[in-house]
């Protein structure tokens, strides 16, 4: 895959090793990827879901629904957190559809929103786990 | 599953409607699920992985890397960005082990880390798309 004989060619020096020692445009390759390549709007909506994420305290609820569902009052003692402050993550999550509650009788019941929440959790936990971390709690 | 003859209950008022209106908890389902929820030092480590993703311009680049490897000539020219921004965000995805790269020639070749990466980003894809997204462009 070294770049030989190619069509349309842009030449400069680039300091970084971990770049190209000669820069080398491939117009072929870069119009076969530009299509590929996710238009901003859909890169910021992106961005703002993987916001959401980034909080250890959103994650570690996430990860007490990751096996059942359970209603504020249980999720509030298991994570040791007052009601509104479960409540005020759970209103972010709600947003971002990540999780889903339904009414029962006085309780409020909250689960993971669907599939893809969990396989994503779990995505990342398994890519965690093999960049060198510990247990992430997910059976 | 309406809470009734529970075990052990603590009772107080909750005023929020997606709430539970009394507030029961059951310590039998607070210590099942305790084991299960991801402890602070992982919550954290995972926070900053998803934080590192909560950037319109590094989901651009991994979304062009999703499916072939790219020299970082091509990834700029791809995104049209600088040649040094493209760089510094490869650092970034690098040491966060989203992306690998390999040398052959005067060329690095840039891809994605592994297949949970992958699986990752095509998770918050469907999410996104199933909660209301136009076309997010993965094949």
């Amino acid at each position: 895959m070294a770049k030989q004989n190619r069509p349309e060619q842009q030449q400069s020096q680039a300091p970084d090793a971990l770049n190209c020692e000669v820069r080398l445009v491939d117009l072929n390759i870069v119009r076969k990827v530009q299509p590929e390549i996710l238009p901003m709007p859909e890169a910021q909506r992106m961005a703002e879901f993987f916001g959401v994420l980034a909080d250890p305290n959103r994650l570690r609820l996430l990860s007490a629904l990751a096996n059942q569902e359970l209603c504020v009052c249980d999720l509030a003692a298991g994570l040791k957190m007052g009601d509104s402050a479960v409540s005020h993550q759970l209103r972010i999550l709600r947003a971002m559809r990540l999780v889903k509650y339904r009414k029962e009788g006085r309780n409020v019941y909250y689960s993971l929103a669907d599939g893809h929440v969990i396989n994503l959790y779990r995505e990342v936990v398994d890519h965690l786990q093999e960049t060198g971390s510990s247990s992430m709690g997910v059976e």
